[in-house]
C-alpha cells in the first residue's frame, strides 16, 4: 500500500527502505533535500514541501512522521492543516504519549485518526525489523497492518515459540501489537525504554565491578580520607572484558541483545578509550520515572539508572560540593584534589 | 573423560546427564541414596560414601561439587582428606569466592588443584548448555576442557558471528572461559548474578508501570494523607501484559533470555495470582555488592534490585513504622489502615 | 493587622491562634462550622459561608487559605469571584507550586495578588512558630509583613547567630523568607519536603540495621533459596533503640528536630508496635522528584525515600511476583512462603 | 581521674583539652614530638614513647587510642604487650566495630579490658562535648564514667527534656551510653555515620535542585540527544541559597545540626567555588552497608548517599563509556562532547 513518511533521519529512512522492500509505496519528505533524494534514488516518491508531500498521497491518506519529540507536536498540527477526515497521521518518533493523548483528541475532533506508534530497533531495524508498540482507533491500525507486518521482524528471530502463544498474541509474534488507544503505543515504548535505561546501567554495573576486581593491585594512601580496602588479597584479578561479555552471551541467565552489542563494543575496545562517558538521555527514561510516580509505582532501579546519567553529565556538582563542604564544617576534612583517585 | 560429581540436586543431576551424552564416565554420589540409584539407572558409576566415590575415581581424580554454598566448604575439606597430590577439586556451586581463594591456597599445600566454576543455565542447562565461568590453576583447568567444552552450549546457540571475535575468544564463544586464577571464575559469576538481579527487577518494575497504567480509572480520596492523580486522563490503558512481554522479543533493544521466560510466565498467567510476591536471593547479588563497596565503585542500580527483594520479605517493615511514627509526631498524621490501596 | 482565614483544620486552626495571640485580628470561616464556633469562642471573627467570609474583610482584603492540595484551587477560584483588584489571596497549604504559578497569573488579571506560602512546623507550630517560605510580589509581601513575623518562631530557637548572617537575611533568621515570584514558596516548600523525606529514610534505614543487630543470635535454614549469615559472632547486640536516638541527641553530627521526635517516639515505644509501617506520601515528595527529572538533577536519595514509601504499601506486589515468576522459570526456585522470615 | 591519651590529631587533641578543663589528669603520646609538646604546654604529662606512655600510667591504667582505622588494631597489639591484667586499652576512633569484638576477645585472654567508644562531634567537640556511643566489659566501663561524664556535652544543649525520659536514660541525656558488648559502642557509631551520609545527601541533593529552578531560563538544543524541558515557564526563580538554609532553621522539620553548618558555609559562599565536589568516604558508610546487605535490611537511602561519593570521585567513568558505547551500538547515537552541560 501507499504510505508517507516525513524526517528521513537515520530511523525515517530505514524505515522507508524497509518499505520499499517488501513493494510498499513510499511518498517522502523532509526538510533537508538531500535526504529526500537519497530516497528518490533508491526508488521513493519525493516531495518538496509539506503540501507537496500531502498532495502526493492518495485518499484517504497515511502520513507517517519520524521527528525528534521537541518538534514532533508542531508538525503534526501544522500537516493536519492540510488533511481531511478519514486520513490517518502516524508518529513514530520518541514522543511522550501525554502529548498523543491530546493530539488525538485535537485531531478527532477533524475526522483524522492519530495512531502513535513506538518503534525500537535501532539503527539494526532495516537488517532485523521493527518491534512496533502501536495506539490508536481499531480501523486506523487495522488499515495499516500491511505496514506494520513489513516493517517488524516477524516471528523468525525469537527461537522457538513457547508454549503460552495463542491466537491473539499472533501479531505480538511478527513483532508488533496494538496496545490499545491513542497514546498507547507511546506509553508501551516508554515504558520499554525505561526498563532499557535499567538493563543498561545493570551490564554497565557490573562491569565496572569486574574491572575493579584488580583494586587489590593498587596502592592506596593511609589517611583518615580515605578507607583502605581491607582484604587486598581478594582483589587479585585481571578480567579480560571482551571475553567475559562474549561468554555470557552463551546458554547464561543474562544473555540478550544489549549484551551481544556490549560483547562486540568490547572486543573492539575493552577500554572504551573512544567514549568520555557523559551519558545522554532522550526523554523516555524521564517519563516513566513521572508515570511511576504519578501512579504510586516504585520504581527504584529505574530511577537509579536515569539519575546515573544525569550525574554523569556532572550534574551532581553542586550536591557533591555542598557534601565537602559540610564535611569541612563538622570534621574539617579538607577535600583531597579531583585528580588523586 | 572420567569425572566425578557429588551433589545430585536439580544442577547436578543435569550436568551429569549432559556429560554422559558427551559421552564422559561419570561417578556419582549424593548423602540421598535416590539420587544416586536415579542417576546409576541411566549410566552412572553410583557411590554409597565419600571414600567409596573417591575409591572408584582413577588418578589423577577430578571430583566436581555441586553443593549449596554453606555446606561446601566443610565437604572440599572432608574431601581433600581422602585424595592426593595432582588431584582437582572442582566447585560448581554457588560460593563466595573468596573462600575459593582460601581453600584454593589451603589445597596448594597438599598438592591438590582447586578449580572453581560458575555455573549458569539453571533448569535449562540439560538442554541449552551451561555457561562456564572458570577460576583455577593453568593445568588443571587445560586438563579438564574436554569436560568444559561438553557442559558448555557451544557457539550455536548465539546467533551470528561478531566482528570482533578473535582466536583468544575461541572458548568463550563456545561458553566456557578461564577467568583467571582460583576464585576468578566464582567472582566472575557472583558479578553475573548481580547483573541478573538488576535486569529482573528492571522488567519487573517496567511491568508494574504497565499494569498501573489504568490508575485514572480508580477512585481516590480526597485528603490530606493521599496524593491525588493529577491527570487521570493519561492512565486510562489497561495493557495486555502477556501480549506486551511477547512483542518485545521480536526486534526490541530489550530482548533477552529472561524476557523469553517472562513472556511464557505472562503468557500462563498475566496477573501472576500463583505468586506471593516473597522474592529470595541466595547470596551472590550481596556479594557482588560487598565487591563494589570493598572497591569504592557505585552500583545504585545492583543494591536497589537487591534492597528491593529485601523488601518483598518484609525487612522494611521497621523503618517503615519509624516513618509513620515519626509523620504522627510532626504533622499529626495517623496511619491509614494497612488494607485500604 | 486583621486577616481572614478559610480552612480551619489542625494547621489553620492553630495558625489563627498564633496570631490572635500577637494582637491580630482574625476573620475564619470552614465549611465545618464547628470549626468556627471553636475559634470564635476563642476570640476569633466568625463567618457562616465564603460570601460572610468575604464581606468581614476589610478594604484591602487579605484572605489567607489552608486547604488540601487537590480542592484549593477551585476553591481559590471561586473567592477570587468574590474579591476584588487590590485585594490578597495567600496559600498557605501543601499545594504544588505549578498551580501557584498558573493561578497567580490567572489572579493578576484580575488586580488580585497571589501569595504562596510554604509552611513548615506541623502540630508544633503554634507553641514553636511557623517556618515559612513565601512567593509572590514585592507589594503584597511586604504588606503581610506583621502577620509572616507573628507565625513565624523568631530566631530565639535556633541557637548562636552564624558568621554569615548579614541584614539581608534578617527575615530568614527570624524564621520567614520571601524566596522570590509567586510559586518560588511552594517550591521551596515542596524541595523542603523532598529534603524531609530523605533525612527521615536515612534515620528510619539505620534504626533498621541497629534492630537487626542481632541476627547474630537467629538461627537459619541451610537452604539454596536462603543466604546464610557468614559471621554470625558479629552480629549479637541487642540495641535499646529508645537509648540510642536519644544519646545522639546530645552532641552528635545527626542532631536534629526529627531526631528529636523519634527519640520521644522510641521512647514511649522501641518496637513502634502501635504502627503498622503503611506510610503516607502527600504530593510534595513526588513533585520534588518531578522537578528533578524535569532540570537533569540527580536526586538518587531523595526519590529512594519516595519509593520506599510506595512500597511500604504494598505498591510492588506485581513487580514481586514477576521477580518469583523468572526465579521459578530460569532456576526451579519455588517460592518460600510468606510467613518465612 | 588519670587517662592516657594516644594519637593527638584534631580529636584527640581536642579531647585531652575537655578533659583538662574538666579537671583530669591526662598522659599523652604521638609520634609526632610537636603535638605532644603542644598538649603539654597546656599542662598534660607528656611521653616519649609509647613504653614511657604506658610506664607513667598509674594502675590499673587507661589508655585511649585516637588513630586512624588503619593503623589502630597493629597500636593495640603492640600496646597490650607492655599493658598488664587489670588494665583498659579504649578505641575512641573510626574502627571497624568487628576489628573491636576481634580485639576484645584477645584481649581478654590477657585480662585486658577492651572499650570501643564511637565518637561524634567533629572538630566542635571541644567545645560543644563529645556524643559518646560506648562498648565494653560492664566494669570498664563504669570505671571510665567520670571521663565520659566530661567528653560528653551534658543535658544543656538538646532543649527540653522530653516526656519519655526515664532513669535508665540518664546518661544517654548526658550525651554518653553503654551500648552493649565490646564492638557495640563502634557498631552504633557506625550506623550513626551511616545516617549521616543520607541525610548530608538529603539536603545536597534537594539544594541542587533549588538551584536548577532557574533551569526555564537556560536555552536548550533541540535534537534527538537532547531532552526538551517542557514547561520552561515554571522554573523561572533564581533561589537564595545562603537565605532558604538560614530559614529552615527556624522551625521547619528539617532544622539540624548540619542544617546549621550548612546555612553558614553557604552564608559564606552561596556557590561554593572553594570546593571542587570530589567527596571522601572514610569507612562507617561502607560498614553500615555491609551490615544491612549481611542482615538482610534495606538500606535504598545510605546506599544511594554512599553511591553518589564514589561517583563524585570519577568511579562510574567506565561504566559511562560502556552506557555511551551501548547507546552507539543500538541506536547510532554519539556521544555529545563533555563540556556541553
Amino acid at each position: 500500500m501507499q504510505i508517507g513518511m516525513m524526517g528521513l533521519g537515520r530511523m525515517g529512512a530505514n524505515m522507508v527502505r524497509r518499505l520499499m522492500c517488501g513493494g510498499h509505496e513510499c511518498v517522502v519528505y523532509d526538510i533537508n533535500p538531500k535526504n529526500v533524494a537519497d530516497l528518490v534514488a533508491e526508488g521513493a516518491v519525493g516531495a518538496a514541501s509539506m503540501e507537496d508531500f500531502v498532495s502526493k498521497l492518495s485518499k484517504p491518506a497515511c502520513a507517517w512522521l519520524m521527528l525528534p519529540a521537541a518538534i514532533t507536536g508542531t508538525n503534526v498540527e501544522k500537516l493536519s492543516g492540510l488533511m481531511s477526515a478519514g486520513d490517518v497521521i502516524i508518529d513514530g518518533g520518541n514522543s511522550y504519549y501525554q502529548d498523543g493523548v491530546d493530539l488525538a483528541e485535537m485531531l478527532a475532533s477533524k475526522g483524522i485518526s492519530f495512531v502513535d506508534v513506538g518503534t525500537s530497533g535501532g539503527v539494526w531495524g532495516f537488517e532485523r525489523g521493527f518491534c512496533l508498540m502501536i495506539g490508536g482507533p481499531d480501523a486506523a491500525v487495522q488499515r495499516l497492518d500491511p505496514i506494520f507486518a513489513t516493517l517488524a521482524p516477524g516471528a523468525g528471530d525469537a527461537g522457538a515459540s513457547t508454549p503460552s502463544d495463542t491466537e491473539h498474541l499472533r501479531t505480538a509474534r511478527q513483532g508488533y501489537l496494538h496496545c490499545g488507544p491513542s497514546g498507547a503505543g507511546h506509553f508501551v515504548k516508554m515504558v520499554h525504554n525505561g526498563i532499557e535505561y535499567g538493563m543498561m546501567a545493570a551490564y554497565a554495573e557490573g562491569m565496572n565491578i569486574l574491572k575493579a576486581a584488580n583494586a587489590g593491585n593498587r596502592t592506596h594512601d593511609v589517611d583518615a580520607e580515605t578507607s583502605p580496602l581491607r582484604s587486598p588479597q581478594y582483589y587479585k584479578f585481571d578480567i579480560d572484558m571482551a571475553a567475559v561479555s562474549e561468554v555470557w552471551r552463551h546458554g547464561s541467565v543474562i544473555s540478550s541483545w544489549l549484551l551481544d552489542l556490549t560483547a562486540d563494543a568490547l572486543g573492539r575496545d575493552p577500554d572504551l578509550a573512544g567514549f568520555s562517558g557523559r551519558v545522554s538521555d532522550s526523554g523516555e527514561g524521564r517519563w516513566t520515572l513521572q508515570a511511576a510516580i504519578d501512579t504510586g509505582v516504585p520504581a527504584p532501579v529505574l530511577s537509579s539508572a536515569l539519575f546515573q546519567r544525569f550525574s554523569s553529565r556532572g550534574e551532581a556538582e553542586y550536591a557533591d560540593k555542598l557534601l565537602s563542604a559540610m564535611r569541612l564544617a563538622f570534621g574539617g576534612h579538607h577535600e583531597k584534589p579531583k585528580t588523586g583517585a
